[in-house]
């Protein structure tokens, strides 16, 4: 019969708690609310913060731990790394059979070793802004699990909310975390500094915008060291000395700013 | 009648010479020849790159500068920033009442003065690559020159190859340009820096692209530090501190990892 067949073909819709409600949260909570999951909590600190997710995905808003139900097949817990620790404990206690993840780069898996049976890690590879719609399908989700049961939850999961799903043991998963770091924080950091130059003397940072998105772009085909232009490649130094003299009010742009161009000159001369 | 008056309202094409024939030459050179102008000579100092270029514009190429026919309307000097001094009086001498300009980010325009009588600056900020093709017409251009000839025949050539022509004296261009350094060449460092952690994991550096363009789609938007996620912004110290000791091994890596989440909290707290 069609319909028991489609029954038994489709995975199951699993009973869903959210434990934080960040960004990282939001965007992953509203993708596993679409993708069909019964999303029944959000648990955060603050009502306020619970609610406002809560409110998009259908579920009850929590703030307090204890009020967190134990009756959930998956607990995904999306908070600052610096609360983790001190959480898992009190969450996963009296749900030990259940199967719980976090999403944390730097955070190796074994975190819940001890407090819970079956339990893994999905983290989704991306920079989320509240103020920004992000197409989760698109998102590398690297994920890894202590065994079979909960390896099958989480990459169902995974495969269901993003088109990009790897295999990363925590091990590499913390390098991947600092690679991502240089590839996004720094690099908006600069797009920062940039920003901060230009202000200093009228300049509206939009100008930028074709040259960013080319730096970008050209990383597509090219190897970034091969990608490379500009004084510090060419080693010109009176443009690396005139350009580092237009900073000598700003010791601390300064020290970016030769290290930055020191750093590209050794990698271009490497090997 | 209407042909004489296409003629007038024509402007004129004009006779350019093309001084250098690297990656910024290439492109402007082939974006000036695309908007009709008769390119009639490339200089370079090997006969190879002249001829290269000059075969894609159908000029002549020269790679000795007293070669360089004294008869062009234009003097399009695009070589590297060192070469320019000593370059220019040998150019310049009989030919002083041509028009001159030059293609660099931090060259004053008055590297030309007592060389010739009108000239100026047509500055391309876009990182040239010769494997990639670009889109010149939306590459933001800022020019500069000594007197309202010079001016005229700078900003026609500047509005034919660019929708985003602007004008900008030397002093702001030097500003410009060394915050061009930030947002192109130090943005692209970082993307080689997350690369080199990325080889040495086994983790192919794909995997990293949809986060390096969100990251560049996100300052479309918003203010690059309202833009900023990671460690360093939530001041997470566990996570600055274990990213740390991952790159122990790399002290300059290391250095720039500190320096750079420093200078990204400092600027978080600013005002």
């Amino acid at each position: 019969m069609a319909l028991g067949k489609n029954k038994i073909e489709k995975e199951k819709d699993m009973k869903v708690i959210l434990i934080g409600a960040g960004n990282l949260a939001t965007h992953l909570g509203k993708a596993i609310f679409a993708a069909g999951h019964d999303v029944v909590q959000v648990f955060s600190r603050t009502m306020q913060s619970a609610t406002a997710l809560a409110s998009e995905v259908g579920a009850q808003p929590v703030s307090d731990i204890s009020d967190v139900r134990s009756d959930a097949d998956l607990y995904v817990v999306s908070v600052k790394d610096s609360a983790i620790v001190e959480l898992i404990p009190v969450l996963c206690k009296g749900k030990e059979t259940k199967v719980f993840l976090h999403t944390a780069g730097s955070i190796p898996m074994d975190v819940f070793q001890g407090m819970a049976l079956h339990y893994g890690v999905l983290y989704p590879m991306q920079s989320f802004s509240k103020q920004r719609e992000v197409d989760f399908s698109q998102i590398p989700c690297f994920i890894e699990a202590n065994d079979e049961h909960a390896l099958q939850q989480i990459g169902d999961v995974a495969h269901q909310v993003s088109s990009r799903v790897y295999h990363l043991a925590s091990e590499d998963r913390k390098y991947l975390h600092l690679s991502a770091v240089f590839a996004c924080n720094f690099v908006n950091h600069c797009y920062a500094l940039s920003r901060e130059i230009l202000e200093e003397h009228g300049i509206p940072f939009d100008v930028m915008l074709p040259l960013i998105d080319e730096t970008a772009a050209k990383v597509h085909e090219l190897d970034p060291k091969e990608a490379q232009t500009g004084p510090a490649v060419r080693y010109d130094e009176n443009v690396l000395r005139a350009q580092g003299a237009l900073l000598k009010s700003n010791p601390q742009m300064k020290d970016i700013y030769d290290r930055m161009s020191m750093s590209i000159h050794k990698l271009s001369v490497k090997e």
